[in-house]
């Protein structure tokens, strides 16, 4: 690992978080100029500024020397850069005295910028707004990803410019709209921008106040999940939820496509076999939900409350409007089941992704088949296109680590909590799915302070593992990333 | 498929079934010659040997006319006997009246064949010897499986008996010590004969009388799980224990050592990486059951009752000397996880079984370290063996499936029993790896009698899927299959 260069990138990126943090301040400073959150932005910024400095004084780079970068370095960037972003958004959280302990502080911002959406927050509502507004800005950063934004930003850094774009962009096959990796970032996050200005105007037309608007826009969009009102979207009317439930769906899908669409090609997205994948599925498991929640006499407005839940969780989102805990157990296993398979590549959502799942499911039924004719090549096709078997092979090795972990998770949290089985395996694949709530001790209506420390810290891992599409975080256990 | 040539050798292991009947018939007269049971094998009898003997007019078949089974015909042989055994082994169960519905006959008679030992008879001790004889010897067939018996006593059917030979014995590659299966088959069967021999000779050593020495030889050597005492092992003294768990971990691995131990080579043991693997993991488990069972002071004696639990588990044997189901979180779910892995390649155990899952955990691994290094050519090894890209891609496909399978079974659990998801999940692992008892509503004090009929069809497929190793099972609904 070049060291010196990869941390300079890391203190030009954590600039980027200091800088977003301005927005929040001066919503704080608005409020309440006297306020210990004023004095908790204006000294995070400081260190960030002075760290930045110190940092890029020590560890110099000319610019030539940036090409020097490899496909390592590339990884360990997003890597380290995502654990540095989390402490360091913490400070806010933790110096505002929102929080008691550094941990619950890293937990909120890790959950936030990983897009997760798991809170130690109790009392929301008694939160003050410059502290919400940071919580729910790091959903906005994390969901279209800081490192893309960095890449639309500064200079472009050649082929690792691509390798860390890969790295933080989820799906399986990194898609480039143009050639350039500084270009295809500045679209998605134009494309971004622009949907979330579509959805705080929709939601103020309905009457939700601006600060609420774009916090829950920033939720959704990210496909976050953080709220500011303890009953989630369910304290909104019912145009509300269903503008959120809409901009979710949106938020689920390849940000490619809306790209494609803007452009005057809605075809885009019925052409896209993951597309159709995630379309149907939902339609599907709406369906599904809304006659057993009718049949079973569990929800006043089995429609809207299905529909809602189905979306949150494929999505990733982890939004709620209905205590979904109570629901009849297969609905509940049938939202773990939603939890392994996520939004699609490409989208802001979380999860193993709809393309990787279905070509497993693919992959699985091929092998079958193949047992019948050893010596016959079957191929399998994804989108009209042929998978190599290096890309069969990542998708099965995916899908096997993302068990792994899975299990490792949750045998850690019946160690160190003590719990039932269904909290801890909720809590290991909400996590690690980025979603958030999960059911029993961490389902709709709960919150993650009662985990203990040790608890906490294995979720963040599995959060930030999650996010990054698992490689970029395991390779810093891996020896060979740290030598030369 | 060869129609004709598949029923015409199904018919032919029909017989041994039959043929094998006549053990627990002589039981049952010298029992009592007037009982049901007496009449219910006779009719079963009467009735297999009919029906073999109608097949054989029907689907004639020259001994040449057998070299043109394909692979295909191979697997759907197994697949098909395994469905026509445990429908016709159900007979006594059903015409002795120890059972009322056909449904729970044929669930005991899979389970038993399967070596799953999940039963849903309610009072165990009130059933007739001649009965409880049947279901426990309906273990010890199907451990070694009857198509490699059959492979033993008939003439060599060529490559078509290899297929069927692959298609039964368990394990990621199927080893042949000798050139013929036929040779093979016949040291298989000789050597699971003595080690069942010898502790049949060490229970009656032990007290036990020879009935229940011998049901518990069988339950243990096919890692079945049976017992004739509704407190399973339980009821017997510690010498007993003791041996039951020597028994079960000889079971559970490979039995090719056994064989090659039994010719010398004691050192072939410890040669073979799959050994180690299943040794040291046993080691692990049972270190850690004993410390966590002391620390929590959940067992009055926590080595033996530990060590008991964690091999009869992980052989997927089944048998309980305490109620598993009370101890802490931690270990009820290390169990669940001990469920997938399963035993050895090559033994009697069910599960992934070891080679697959630490092949999956080291292709896993790899992985990781092929993305530092993308070009690099990485090769992994097992048993010394570099695995060829095929066998790596069978072993994580095999993951998947496993994976889809666990969880179709749980979502249809969830839909049936309307049962909670301990239960739910952890009854379709225990029924896809054999092993029998699960948590909660199925722990080790419970049965699979509340079980729905559509419930419990579920489970036999999952028990017949995982006992065939998923394929033979599999390809019956692929179109293919029966097409000429």
């Amino acid at each position: 690992m070049h060291k010196r260069l990869v941390l300079n990138i890391i203190s030009r990126i954590l600039l980027i978080v200091c800088f977003s943090m301005l927005i929040p301040l001066g919503w704080a400073v608005y409020d309440d100029s006297q306020s210990l959150e004023v004095e908790a932005f204006i000294i995070t910024i400081f260190i960030g500024v002075a760290l930045a400095g110190i940092f890029r004084l020590i560890f110099r780079a000319k610019k030539e020397e940036f090409d020097t970068l490899n496909t390592k370095d590339g990884l360990a960037i997003v890597g380290l850069s995502w654990i540095c972003m989390s402490a360091f958004g913490a400070l806010p959280f933790f110096l505002s005295g929102a929080v008691f302990s550094y941990t619950d502080a890293f937990f909120e911002t890790a959950s936030g910028f990983t897009t997760t959406g798991a809170s130690i927050m109790t009392n929301i509502e008694a939160l003050p707004r410059g502290i919400l507004f940071w919580r729910s800005l790091t959903h906005w950063l994390g969901g279209m990803g800081i490192i893309v934004l960095f890449l639309a930003l500064l200079p472009a850094l050649g082929q690792t410019g691509f390798q860390m774009y890969k790295a933080e962009a989820p799906g399986l096959t990194a898609e480039r709209i143009q050639p350039r990796v500084k270009e295809t970032a500045k679209i998605l996050w134009t494309v971004y921008f622009l949907l979330s200005f579509s959805e705080t105007i929709l939601l103020m037309f309905g009457g939700m106040p601006l600060f609420d608007a774009l916090c829950h826009t920033f939720g959704t969009m990210a496909t976050g999940g953080f709220s500011t009102k303890s009953t989630s979207i369910g304290y909104y009317n019912n145009y509300l939820q269903w503008v959120v439930i809409l901009f979710m769906f949106f938020a689920g899908a390849n940000f490619m496509l809306h790209y494609q669409a803007l452009r005057g090609n809605i075809k885009a997205f019925f052409k896209s076999e993951e597309f159709r994948c995630y379309f149907f599925l939902l339609l599907g498991m709406i369906m599904v939900f809304s006659v057993v929640l009718k049949v079973e006499n569990a929800s006043s407005s089995p429609l809207r409350e299905g529909a809602f839940q189905v979306v949150s969780i494929l999505t990733t989102t982890g939004y709620s409007t209905a205590n979904s805990d109570l629901w009849p157990h297969v609905l509940r296993f049938s939202l773990i089941i939603l939890m392994f398979i996520g939004g699609c590549g490409g989208s802001t959502g979380g999860g193993m992704k709809i393309i990787r799942f279905f070509s497993a499911v693919k992959i699985a039924f091929r092998s079958v088949v193949q047992t019948l004719f050893p010596n016959a090549v079957l191929p399998i096709r994804f989108n009209g296109v042929p998978l190599s078997s290096k890309l069969i092979m990542s998708v099965l090795s995916y899908f096997v680590i993302y068990m792994i972990l899975f299990f490792f998770g949750t045998i850690i949290l019946t160690i160190t909590e003590g719990c039932d089985l269904v909290t801890a395996f909720s809590a290991a694949i909400a996590s690690l799915s980025n979603i958030g709530p999960g059911l029993a001790k961490v389902g709709a209506t709960q919150n993650y302070a009662w985990v203990s420390i040790p608890g906490k810290w294995t979720l963040v891992f599995l959060m930030i593992a999650g996010r990054l599409e698992l490689y970029s975080i395991l390779i810093l256990f891996v020896p060979a990333t740290w030598k030369k």
